[in-house]
């Protein structure tokens, strides 16, 4: 993979480790990081994640051979519609956003001939925020999901695949909305959780908690806007990972009323079993 | 704090601990490890966590000014009661142990003439087990809830609190209810919700977890035998703390469901500042 001008729109900690990591690894030649507000793309530069910011999408996107969206998923399918017809034939559009259903449905059969776009998402990140937070290595061994519909263009999906590959990711193809369905679970969910349990501690606990505690509700240190308009894409599929989760809570709960410590005992089991797979 | 022969009955992570910051900070002149398997009071010596490992129980509080005692919750109030007419006058036994009404009360009043009892949970741990996890810098700066009753020696008091002190941990004077009500909500729920969330993911969906699912479930690959105990002992609080909880994620579902995004917004902010004031 060897890009000769890569635009990132929205330099965060994504956006910003997205740079990082292919000038590290000399993906791309110059790096265009586009945004709203100066002063974050000046940090982005002094960080050495770009080579030039531009405050407008569309100068920078028609310069561009790759452009990678890093903004909130709310905003990313009409960036990519705005963007797409100021792309030179062959340019490649991707993104990292939270959720693929909407974004990818929103775009499928809407860009120009010869412009394409494939959904992306990179599972890294963190609950902080901003370019400074920018880590070389965040997709160092992390999965990033690719998403393929009936609509996706095989030579655009293998472009994009080889790009997170390039910045160090392992790729896996999926619907979108097999994705949506699987991050439900595994990240929307928790973070509902970890804000429900944080939402409830009285500040008079605060001192009472350890580690435990810490580590329960990291993730609810993220950005509630952010996190609006991924739970609002991705609505039906968090309402039922939240019944499957209510159904094993109402398990804990009636073992913990009838006393039934053996039923417990075998609840934390399965719980530890699965969670020992998954590694620190 | 100095005292001649320590005693630390389990020689775990926590009694491994205790023995190491012992050592490190000149507190005993000689540390006893009692445990029922001589291969771990083989390890805790290699460590360096304790001076001699001893299999019974009587012969070691018989030499000890201090005993703590580090095993689980449901099996320390017996080994108080066990061990203290063995106990010389003026011996001081506290212990470890994650809930405190049941264990205080069931050794308040019980004892010998001379030999106290004073409640202790330090606020530090991990989900791992054994002595060559401990850490001797473990209870730095970490909140120890010291138990006060109306039949707490006040004398008995002080000790325990200087010993956690000495030991380099912050101190907190607690009812043993007191401290169970507010570990029910900072400790045992948040170990709960990692298990029901940790127990309904398909092995399928492993390779698309990321830090979130990992954070949010990482206390669940504590030992279940251990935590079936702690549920046991704090049932009551515990089921207090589950329906706080569950009315608080009722409040994210009908958000959800009514699709009403700001009522979403305002719970996760409200989260992200509870969140925040607790640090990293």
């Amino acid at each position: 993979m060897r890009i000769q001008t890569l635009a990132i729109v929205g330099v965060g900690l994504i956006g910003g480790s997205i740079g990082l990591a292919a000038k590290r690894r000399g993906i791309a030649e110059r790096i265009l990081g586009v945004g709203r507000r100066s002063t974050s793309l000046a940090t982005a530069q002094e960080l050495g994640a770009i080579d030039e910011g531009v405050l407008e999408l569309l100068p920078a996107v028609r310069r561009a051979q790759v452009v990678v969206f890093c903004t909130p998923v709310d905003g990313i399918a009409e960036q990519i519609l705005t963007a797409a017809p100021s792309c030179a034939p062959g340019t490649l559009l991707t993104d990292a956003g939270s959720t693929k259903a909407k974004i990818v449905r929103s775009v499928d059969g809407r860009l120009p001939q010869g412009v394409h776009f494939v959904g992306s998402h990179p599972l890294a990140g963190s609950e902080k925020q901003g370019a400074q937070h920018a880590d070389v290595d965040l997709f160092q061994n992390r999965i990033t999901v690719v998403t393929q519909t009936a609509q996706t263009d095989s030579a655009a999906l293998e472009r994009t695949a080889s790009l997170w590959q390039a910045l160090g990711s392992r790729v896996k193809i999926l619907a979108p909305e097999a994705h949506d369905q699987a991050l439900a679970l595994t990240s929307h969910l928790p973070h509902l959780l970890a804000a429900a349990l944080a939402g409830i501690l009285p500040p008079e606990f605060n001192e009472l908690t350890a580690s435990g505690f810490r580590d329960t509700t990291r993730v609810a240190a993220g950005d509630p806007l952010l996190w609006t308009a991924i739970f609002e894409h991705n609505r039906t599929a968090v309402l039922e990972a939240l019944s499957l989760l209510n159904g094993r809570m109402d398990q804990f709960r009636a073992a913990l009323e009838a006393s039934d410590w053996n039923a417990l005992k075998d609840l934390l089991n399965q719980a530890k079993g699965i969670r020992d797979a998954l590694g620190s």
